[in-house]
């Protein structure tokens, strides 16, 4: 069980549990897959994107721009090094519109930081590009209600104990609320800190967890993020 | 002057401040430049891709994700998009190279921070891509003598007024070393923290000053990282 009592800092994951997020890459990749066609099916072009974005992980990190890299390299692949400099500058305007989109904030969000940061500390706890999450945080209008925003370069349990050092708070002093069992979750859980799922209709395959993974962990799934105020008062 | 004895947290700079960076750049440049030698002359090509870098930083902000996208685009560019597939591939490939390079700390910096570490908390202060920022880190072996590394998008001044709030000291508690006047002294002067400047011998144009920037100052200017430890004690 959760012992809200206790709770001295309560993080936020920022892409999709703040704002939409994961329907930009969504709506990017079938961008990509319109620009590959003449060389391979709508199928594979996503499967072989998924396949370099993964492989380029460790090197590139999260973001847009380790995106917009691995789209360039894979339409290079997937052409056969017949792709065209119109297309390559088409793939790099699809990373520059995604970076310029609009931030779009789920619903109850901004009634969920009003109350929950009267009591609490709050801070943004998120992966992804620096200065594209420090640049949305700020098109929110957010910015008032977190004491300041973390940005993470991957989100395992290593990153969570670096993180809860870095703010000098226990493990069962903090809560995470996100939308992803094996960024915002899990690695929680299994340190200790307390976790609660906001699952978004969308999920990146690379986020997709197991049954067994989540077997016998111990967090709270709420359908919407209003629910936070029942729980947190 | 400097009050070293107030001094309770010390920023270092990272890049070209601890270790080689700056060359590793000049280096991926004259790559490039021969890359795209068949459509201009080299100092075309230079002037243009730093011209680009400028016109990209708000996007794409520093590290070399953002250089590796601003190769490509002027690469198109210089080309009028002739450039062929596999040079665009070649510069991907710079890119990771510049990701994958080993870290060469500079003369003295580790027996400085050893002394000033047991006296007073460090951070890594920089700026660039997150993960590349936090890999070097760890691959230097210098990550024992800092309490934590701040990776910001930017080194203004408003970058250094919400790291101080996040840290929780005063400005005149805050020393900041490094070799930009630009991102690593001016902004903090200016904003009544302390700061000493270890010029490198190679400085990107963006981060060149004037001499009227510097007039009327007040910093230290020390020839190597080493003599902090007469300053410090």
């Amino acid at each position: 069980m959760i012992d809200y009592k206790n709770i001295k800092v309560i993080g936020f994951d920022a892409d999709d549990t703040l704002w939409v997020n994961e329907t930009y890459f969504r709506e990017a990749e079938q961008e990509f897959v319109k620009l590959l066609r003449d060389y391979e099916t709508p199928n594979k072009i996503d499967q072989e994107l998924f396949k370099m974005e993964i492989q380029n992980l460790d090197l590139y990190g999260y973001g847009v721009k380790a995106f917009t890299l691995s789209m360039i390299e894979s339409a290079l692949d997937l052409s056969n090094y017949n792709v065209s400099s119109k297309t390559i500058e088409a793939i790099l305007n699809i990373g520059k519109t995604m970076i310029n989109k609009p931030v779009d904030l789920l619903e109850g969000v901004e009634d969920v930081l009003k109350q929950v940061s009267k009591t609490h500390r709050l801070i943004v706890a998120t992966k992804g590009d620096l200065l594209d999450q420090e640049r949305k945080l700020e098109k929110s209008g957010l910015t008032k209600y977190f004491h300041h925003i973390e940005v993470l370069s991957d989100k395992k349990e290593a990153n969570y104990s670096n993180l809860l050092k870095h703010l000098d708070v226990k493990p069962s002093e903090f809560l995470m609320i996100g939308n992803s069992l094996k960024s915002d979750v899990l690695p929680l859980v299994n340190i200790g800190a307390q976790a609660i799922h906001v699952p978004f209709h969308t999920t990146w395959a690379h986020e997709e967890v197991t049954e067994k993974e989540t077997n016998g962990k111990s967090y709270k799934t709420i359908s919407s993020i209003i629910d936070i105020l029942k729980l947190i008062k």
